[in-house]
C-alpha cells in the first residue's frame, strides 16, 4: 500500500543503511537535457548505458525515462535492465530520487525530500524542475513503498553520506546554504537529519570541492567505505585548486569520532587532472538563460570518490588519466571483497557529476 | 528479467486464463483526451475513480497516467491505488494493455499485440496512437514480466473472451476486418489465437453490437461466466436495433460445443435503453478531424455485459435505467459467490466503452 506516513523514520524505527549494505537494486534516470549534455545527450547516454550494464552484473537496475526516449533507451540498454516511464528534468537519481530507510522487520520506506534544482530559480542549475519533484514519489509507487513527506526540507542524496550506524557526514556549504532552506539553523538541519535518517551524529565539513555546481556535495569529497572508515578526495599539491578544501576536510575528519565513538580510518585517494570541454564540445550544448554555463573556461570536477558501491562491486569512475591505475589499486586494497569495475566517465563529469550522482540504491528489506 | 521471448505461449506451455480466475491485480489508464471525453475528461475521470476504488476493495489496482496528470490523479485516487507514469493516447486498458498468459509452474508472461487505434488512420478512432503502442511493454517492464512479441498481428483484448479451458469467442466483424489485418484468412487468424492464447477452439460470432466504435468487440456481446457458461446481451424486442445481431449470436452459441465438447449454458441479460449525448454535452467535446464524432445524433452502446470480474466480485455497469435492477438480480444468480458491485457508468459509455474496456486483469501466477 503506497501511503504517505505522517511520522518520521526515527519514531518508527527506520534508519538509512550505508551504501555498502546489501541492495535490492539500483535506480537511474536517462539523460536528455540538451542544455546540460552535449550533442543531444548522445555521448552521455552511451556512458549511462555502460554504467547501467556494469551495475546490472551485480544487482537489478531500473532506468527511468521520459516517454519520448523509451524506445531509444530500450534499444540501447540490454533487456535485463528494466525501463520504466518516469519523466524528469535531468538525470541525477542520487539527488532527484528518494532516500530509502529500513527497519529490522524487513520493511523499507522512502523519504521524499524537497528539491529546488540545487539552489532555486536564481542559483539553481535549470528551471523548471517540476518533473523532478515527482520522481521520488513515482519510484516509491512503482515499488509500492510507503513515503515519508519531507518536502518542507530541501536537500539532495549527494549532500549526505552515512555509515548506517548513526553517523552522517555533510558540508556546511551545501546544507546550510540559504539557497536551499532559508532561515534555518544548523541545529534545525541536524534535527531534520536525525529525525528522517535516524542518525545520532552529524560530522560537518566546511566546503565541498571548488567549482561543484551543487554547492559542495559531500559525495565528491568523502564516502563511507564501511563503518569507521572513509575514502577522501586528495591532493598533496599546495597549488591544486582543491588543496585547501581537502586539507580542511582531512583535519576535521582526523579529529572527530563517529556515533559509536570510533576514530575514522581515512583513505586518501588522489585526484585525477581536472576536466574542461573543448570549444567544439561546448558549442554542442544548447543555451538557456536558466542553465549553468558549460564553456571551455569552466573546470569540471573529477574524483574517484564519486563512485558507486553495489552488491559485491565498486563501479569506479576513471578519466583516461595517469592517476586511474593508482585509484584502482587503492580501491582494491580498500575493498578486498568487491570487484573494482572502472568506467571512463568523462562525459558524465562534464554534465556536472559522476557515477554516484546518477545512481540511487534501494536497500534489501 | 524483462525479455522478449522468441517463441509462442503454446510452445512454452502458457495459456490465457479466464477473467474469472484469480487475479494478482488490475491495470487501468487515466482518461484525458478532450476529443473523446467531454469537459476536459473531468466527468469521466470521476467515474474511473469510482471503478478503481470499487476494484481496489477486492484486488490491487494500478492506474497509469501521463506525467501532466500524475498529481491530479494522485489527488483524486485513494492511496492504496498505485499510480505509475505510463503515457497513452486514450484510456482503454483492455485494448491497449497486454494480454497475460500463465503456466502451471507459477510463471506469468505478457503478449504485446499489434494495435492501430481500432482501424488505422482512416477508420480508427484517433491519430496518432504512438503512446498506446508502448503501453503493453511498459506494463510488463514494471512487473518484470517477459514479453511475447505479437505486434505483427493487430487485435485488442476486447475482441476476445476465453474460458481458460481452450475456448475463445470472437466476432468475424472485428477479427476479420481488413482495417486490422489485411489479407489474412480466417484460418490464419485462428492460428494466431491458437499459438498465442493456447486455445483449442474459436467460436465465431458474426457481428458485434450495432454502433460499436471498435468494429464489433465481443466484450459488448458475451462473456464467460465460468467454463461452459456465458452471459449474452439480449433483447426480446424485434424493433430494437440490436435484435438481429443478438438473435444471430444466440443461435450460433446455442449450437456450438466448447473445446471440451460441452454445450454452453446461456444467460440472457436484457439491454438497458441506449444512450445519447445532450447538445450541451456534445459541445464540451473537442473537434479533431481524426476523431470519432460524438454528436447528439450518435447512439452509444450500453450493456451490462461489459462488466469486470475481479477477485470475489463483479463490477457491474449501471445506467440509472429501469433494467438495472433486473441485471443486478441476474448477476447475483449467475455469481452466487461474488459480490455484485454496481456503478453508474454513463460517462464511460459516451466515451465508447465501459468497465470491461477500461480494465485489464493480471492473473496470479
Amino acid at each position: 500500500m503506497v501511503l504517505t506516513i505522517n511520522s518520521t523514520p526515527r519514531k518508527d524505527g527506520f534508519r538509512m543503511p550505508g551504501e555498502f549494505e546489501k541492495h535490492k537494486g539500483t535506480w537511474m534516470l536517462w539523460p536528455t537535457r540538451t542544455d546540460t549534455w552535449r550533442a543531444g545527450a548522445k555521448p552521455a547516454q552511451r556512458v549511462y548505458v555502460e554504467v547501467a550494464k556494469a551495475i546490472s552484473k551485480f544487482e537489478p537496475v531500473t532506468m527511468c525515462v521520459r516517454a519520448e526516449q523509451f524506445e531509444n533507451a530500450r534499444a540501447l540498454l540490454p533487456h535485463d535492465i528494466r525501463i520504466v516511464e518516469i519523466s524528469s528534468n535531468d538525470a541525477w537519481m542520487r539527488d532527484i530520487g528518494p532516500t530509502f530507510v529500513k527497519n529490522d522487520k524487513g520493511e523499507v520506506r522512502g523519504i521524499d525530500w524537497g528539491f529546488n534544482a540545487w539552489g532555486g530559480i536564481k542559483e539553481g542549475l535549470y528551471f523548471p524542475w517540476d518533473l523532478d519533484l515527482l520522481v521520488k514519489q513515482k519510484v516509491l509507487e512503482i515499488e509500492r513503498i510507503s513515503r515519508y513527506d519531507a518536502t518542507d526540507f530541501i536537500t539532495e542524496g549527494g549532500a549526505i553520506t552515512v555509515d548506517g550506524e548513526g553517523t552522517l557526514i555533510t558540508t556546511e556549504q551545501c546544507l546550510l546554504n540559504p539557497n536551499r532552506n532559508n532561515n534555518i539553523t544548523k541545529e534545525e538541519v541536524e534535527d531534520k537529519l536525525l529525525q528522517y535518517l535516524n542518525i545520532q551524529k552529524v560530522i560537518w565539513l566546511k566546503d565541498g570541492l571548488v567549482g561543484d555546481e551543487t554547492d559542495g556535495h559531500v559525495d565528491e569529497v568523502v564516502f563511507f567505505v564501511r563503518p569507521g572508515e572513509v575514502a577522501l578526495s586528495w591532493t598533496d599539491d599546495p597549488g591544486h585548486p582543491q588543496y585547501a578544501v581537502l586539507q580542511d576536510a582531512y583535519q576535521r575528519l582526523e579529529k572527530v569520532t563517529d556515533a559509536k565513538g570510533r576514530k575514522l580510518k581515512i583513505n586518501k585517494i588522489h585526484l585525477p587532472n581536472q576536466i574542461t570541454l573543448s570549444e567544439t564540445e561546448s558549442l554542442e550544448i544548447d543555451y538557456s538563460c536558466y542553465s549553468f554555463e558549460r564553456s571551455p573556461e569552466v573546470t569540471f570536477i573529477s574524483t574517484y570518490i564519486n563512485c558507486y558501491l553495489c552488491n559485491g562491486a565498486v563501479i569506479l569512475p576513471t578519466f583516461n588519466d595517469p592517476q586511474d591505475e593508482y585509484a584502482i589499486e587503492a580501491f582494491k586494497n580498500m575493498f578486498p571483497d568487491r570487484e573494482i569495475f572502472p568506467i571512463n566517465t568523462r562525459e558524465i563529469s562534464v554534465g556536472g557529476g559522476n557515477i554516484h550522482c546518477i545512481t540511487q540504491q534501494q536497500p534489501l528489506p
